[in-house]
């Protein structure tokens, strides 16, 4: 089955989850024990609960009122949700920086450690894709580590295409 | 003398160039025909101007309202001015898009083709990192075509630092 047919078109479960922000959402996942595993666009995040996901990673902790503020300018948010009945965690996040027509670029993708390796980083990356296809984005970018390039590969991600490089200004350089 | 005395200084030169957008500037340059070359931040530029300036590089074309929506969401425009007497030619331009906090990617770095060899796309450069670290943004980024990384790793970028990737998202991948 091709990406598009995949991901692009309307959903068709009949499964729906009331999200706590409200309307039905179709979760992208319902597991054996009953959770509901669905994205939300919202920005309005629990700081400290987004903390919290990015310290399981390892993360380098940043100012909570900076985090606001990149989230306030970010073009794009997705949240990933595990709800079961009106208890649900927040258990990914990717954002996108963009100017809203030709370039996009996707910062601080993460999936919680008791939540990888099931897919669910995929289906968070393609919902970010849709999501910036859907505002006509024509040029999606991303910066990868050096241990998460083939995942990226595997999604559609081209490293380096036609020799250009991604490159990271340093002040030391400088000093 | 280090980039940051050189660049990050309050400028000392008492030339300034009464630009027509009003306010005096300090001009990067005033060459021996008497022209002033100096940046400005505006962004309500002439796109028909910025057109023929990406159509002397060789750009693709690219919709003018595209083009007024992204300059509108950039968070930083850079344009370089050559002015002598009243009259002014937009000779460069740069723009970055950022979440205002953290990240910042650098777009659409030109130096019209008659101003190129001159030693303006490093001041052109050299200003929009200054004013990139002024809004106290940490990590600028840009993706460079193969031909101009010398250039910018002359002006402190690296390429693929600690083996990350720049990557491009194909919808191709997928047909």
């Amino acid at each position: 089955m091709s990406f598009w047919k995949t991901w692009f078109s309307p959903p068709t479960s009949t499964s729906a989850t009331k999200a706590s922000n409200g309307g039905a959402i179709q979760p992208i996942r319902v597991t054996e024990q009953g959770e509901h595993i669905y994205c939300t666009n919202e920005r309005d995040l629990d700081l400290y609960e987004l903390e919290e996901l990015c310290d399981a990673v390892g993360w380098a902790r940043r100012p909570i009122h900076k985090v606001k503020k990149a989230l306030a300018h970010s073009f794009l948010v997705v949240a990933m949700w595990s709800q079961r009945g009106s208890y649900r965690r927040l258990i990914g996040f990717a954002r996108a920086t963009s100017d809203h027509t030709f370039n996009a670029t996707i910062w601080d993708v993460v999936i919680h450690p008791d939540f990888q390796n099931q897919g669910l980083g995929k289906a968070l990356m393609d919902r970010v894709i849709r999501d910036l296809r859907a505002q006509d984005i024509s040029n999606v970018t991303l910066f990868a580590d050096r241990g998460v390039v083939e995942f990226y590969r595997r999604l559609g991600f081209t490293p380096d295409p036609e020799g250009i490089k991604g490159m990271f200004w340093y002040p030391d350089h400088f000093a």
